[in-house]
């Protein structure tokens, strides 16, 4: 495993806009606060939610998206740049009123509501282009 | 994104005990220990589960009760005030032997075994009457 | 619920690597860094899983795995000491490609691309054995 051990930084709580998308929120939320490397764990519920499936063979993204309310049980990400710009590396797991879940990548969703924890480093973390994976990572 | 920057207070780990309810023992703990603004992670097993899910149209939670041994592969909350007693609100991911999983607002769940990560913020985060959603959110 | 204030100590974040096992790596950096109380979060993608599925009657653990690509769409976990060695008691939440999701406690995962905040606290934790659930707890 790759490491860096960093400094902790400035500690939030966030209520998401009814709305608004869920991972854009979070993203003009860093730009505006200089937040350059962060972790971030939140629930709530959304209107609808795209996914990002990455097939691992294929190298590529796939969408899924569901356009229905979901709850949010679960939200956990990281901030860091790529490209220059604060990027909001989101996974969630969603659920339905029966109870099923559906979970990954998530590309977007409008909020219904929503409350973040975000643990902000005192670093820079930039992805890059990884060759193995073709994904964007932090190459410590 | 409506948020606000908090100082970190302490930090807990926690055992949830056996039998009692899952919710219920984070607002005891934090009723005892005067927490009034935290969030929490945390992991475990249960014996039975009612998730709470909020209908967006209706504006009305709807339970969906579960009454067999699940295993919780994700427990996110936090705890702020509501009514001037501290209230737990927590997201659970659940899941059967065969994987499948349920997931959602966790309103009660009977503690087979559960262990839990506490950030205290040195701050007091109340809820109130939300008009859009209709529920009790942190009107920052 | 019993617990235990502790004092954080070092911060990290990580990249899993490619090919290798999720847990065996976090286990790893913990006895690298002498790591003996901890708590994660986590993301990514594995190209199989392993969850181990306690059954509270039998008090047994049985497996279930999956040997197909799936995201990480939630890992929650914690570090502390089992025999005098790190054991990383890990949950994770992994889907496919069409959102349904599998979720449990993670034995073991080949890792396409993960991505860790770990929460180190300046304490000793150790597992004993519990008499109630026959699983190894914090005898707080």
């Amino acid at each position: 495993m790759d490491y860096r051990a960093l400094e902790g930084g400035r500690e939030f709580v966030a209520r998401l806009e009814h709305d608004r998308d869920w991972r854009g929120q979070i993203e003009s939320f860093a730009a505006e606060e200089n937040i350059e490397a962060g972790f971030f764990v939140g629930l709530g519920a959304v209107q609808d939610a795209e996914f990002y499936f990455y097939d691992q063979t294929d190298k590529e993204y796939y969408p899924a998206s569901f356009d229905e309310p979901l709850e949010v049980a679960s939200c956990v990400g990281n901030i860091s740049l790529l490209d220059d710009e604060p990027f909001a590396h989101t996974h969630a797991v969603c659920s339905r009123a029966d109870g099923t879940s559906l979970a990954g990548h998530l590309n977007s969703a409008t909020v219904f509501a929503g409350e973040l924890y975000v643990r902000e480093f005192d670093a820079t973390l930039r992805r890059a282009h990884d060759e193995t994976t073709e994904l964007d990572l932090w190459p410590f």
